[in-house]
């Protein structure tokens, strides 16, 4: 397996088959696991760093999950890869920004990837379809406790698991799942709802974003502690309030199909329309557009269209998707036509 | 022949088939004439009017032109009857809002209209598609002078034909042009454009207006004066000016082609998608739109759709024609739901 295969395969959560998937994207549940031995990677020099990355690989190495998987080291990478790998949720930022020492380890599916000399020694995550949250976190436990047989972890009995940043402390565990809330949205209800989650100790980020703004209607759940609290509550506290969320969600899907259902067919036709039409598109109205329409499909809008072939957009419009698919770097200006053919050619084929 | 026979039926401008159609839409000749032994309309009796409207239909009657056409009486028509037929620029504005005594004779083919007691006894037009003023003002001529032996005319040896408005008297000719001139607004050299047909000595009007603002990229040129210049020289020197501006916005085109071929591609591309997929549009966005396809199939950037059946919908989308299509009067946020369902049908079909 090379990086290059990643590009024309279908990361499984963008399938968009699992349960509750017309809200819920993607569930993820993540671990921060340091080793017991080690320096923490930002006190780290390249040597120990070095050393702690030959130790993990040693360990992931036979790990079934990973079986056939991809090993990438940061410093071996060209920047559109790592871009193109934060795009697919594969690495996040802040690895890519990573040089010597840093890497990622991904399963063959995709569903699975562990970063080596992040924040943490390792961070490893697991990425579903639909609404899945104790699946996601059930396999996690497998990868850690098959971890936990070949490393020794850095774990406090008072304090539990340690990690490079005190949030992280405790579990280890970040919960979260993307949900897709655009009739909130469009009957102004949104606010309201992202208030009440952020008031019961959990955060909320828009889509890519630290901040305020959303694209795409895309909303990150995730919790905030995990000091003091098990995985158990934990994943019981977050299921709820998306369960809570879907509920709006839906009610205001149904509000709109009964009061404002000219306007729905209205805004789904002209991004279908756009989005198949256009020849200069940016990432962000691309991203707006592919929301109406999978809303559409999630609503039974429209008829001919799938749901994966519109997911599936969502990642490879992104900035370099397009230029790995496109096989060469391209200016913002080329990127925007090649979006429009991309989308042209995938939404007739359909 | 009835009124409800033209709702289905295509205005023969409205096939686009003429010389030079890719720009000049179509060609009008209208003449204004008075009977010279009544009363200018303005001053008339209602008496009056109505003796002279049936003198004038007496002569039109047995006219080869209107063989076989539509008589219609302002006061025996409904509201919205008289709005469909100034949207397809059978009647002026003015003689929809004239009662009784006004009418308008139309010939089967629509391509000419006799109207009675408007500003003047007589007003009569030839329209046809593309760049035909000299074919126009044949037709006219011949209607004038069959017209001449059955009627007398108010005729000065000095002034000419006389009329009620100063800016008439003379020939009584009014020879106009729609052009559509997209180019040279996304060149933005229309204002320079504009300016220079205005200091010839003509007036420009924007698509259905007296004021400046312009719908649909669509311009209609026409003479100011009458008075003391012959009909021939009147059609030359207008002929010379719209071949300019032909000239100027074929080079526009060009140059667009050249250099700014994929935004005219993502325009074009965006107005078919949403002509094609909305489900709610205004009257003033559909003809934006339709002024862009059009642009693109004269251009030959789209390939499967016809230029009759654009050319259609800019008349058949127009408010009252939506009504009648419907069959009852509607209010504007409905036919702006009934205009989607319409564009989409006919830009389906193709």
């Amino acid at each position: 397996m090379k990086l290059d295969d990643l590009v024309t395969s279908s990361h499984s959560w963008m399938q968009g088959n699992g349960p509750e998937s017309d809200i819920v994207f993607s569930s993820r549940v993540r671990l921060a696991r340091n080793l017991a031995d080690n320096i923490f990677p930002n006190r780290a020099t390249p040597n120990e760093k070095a050393q702690v990355l030959e130790r993990i690989l040693a360990a992931v190495k036979d790990l079934e999950h990973f079986k056939d998987g991809l090993t990438l080291k940061m410093d071996e990478l060209e920047e559109l890869d790592k871009q193109f790998l934060a795009e697919r949720y594969l690495i996040s930022r802040e690895l890519a920004g990573g040089g010597a020492g840093s890497a990622v380890v991904i399963s063959p599916d995709q569903s699975m990837s562990l970063m080596i000399n992040e924040e943490d020694h390792i961070r490893f995550q697991v990425l579903l379809s639909g609404f899945r949250l104790r699946e996601c976190f059930a396999i996690a436990s497998q990868i850690d406790e098959q971890l936990e047989t070949r490393l020794e972890y850095a774990y406090s009995p008072r304090l539990g698991y340690l990690s490079a940043c005190p949030t992280n402390v405790g579990t280890g565990i970040r919960i979260s799942a993307m949900l897709h809330l655009p009739a909130l949205i469009l009957l102004r209800q949104i606010e309201q709802v992202l208030q009440a989650i952020i008031k019961l100790g959990l955060a909320v980020r828009g889509l890519y974003g630290e901040g305020t703004e959303w694209f795409g209607n895309l909303f990150q759940i995730s919790n905030q502690v995990t000091l003091g609290r098990s995985e158990e509550e934990l994943i019981a506290s977050i299921e709820k309030v998306i369960r809570q969320v879907m509920h709006s969600e839906k009610a205001a899907r149904t509000s709109l199909l009964k009061t404002k259902s000219a306007v729905l067919y209205d805004k789904v036709g002209r991004a279908a329309g756009i989005l198949g039409n256009a020849h200069i598109i940016t990432s962000r109205e691309t991203i707006d557009h592919l929301s109406t329409l999978r809303m559409g499909i999630d609503m039974s809008l429209v008829g001919d269209l799938d749901r994966q072939a519109v997911n599936e957009l969502f990642i490879l419009t992104q900035p370099a998707h397009l230029q790995k698919i496109y096989g060469k770097t391209l200016d913002a200006s080329v990127r925007d036509v090649e979006r429009g053919t991309l989308l042209r050619q995938r939404l007739l084929e359909k």
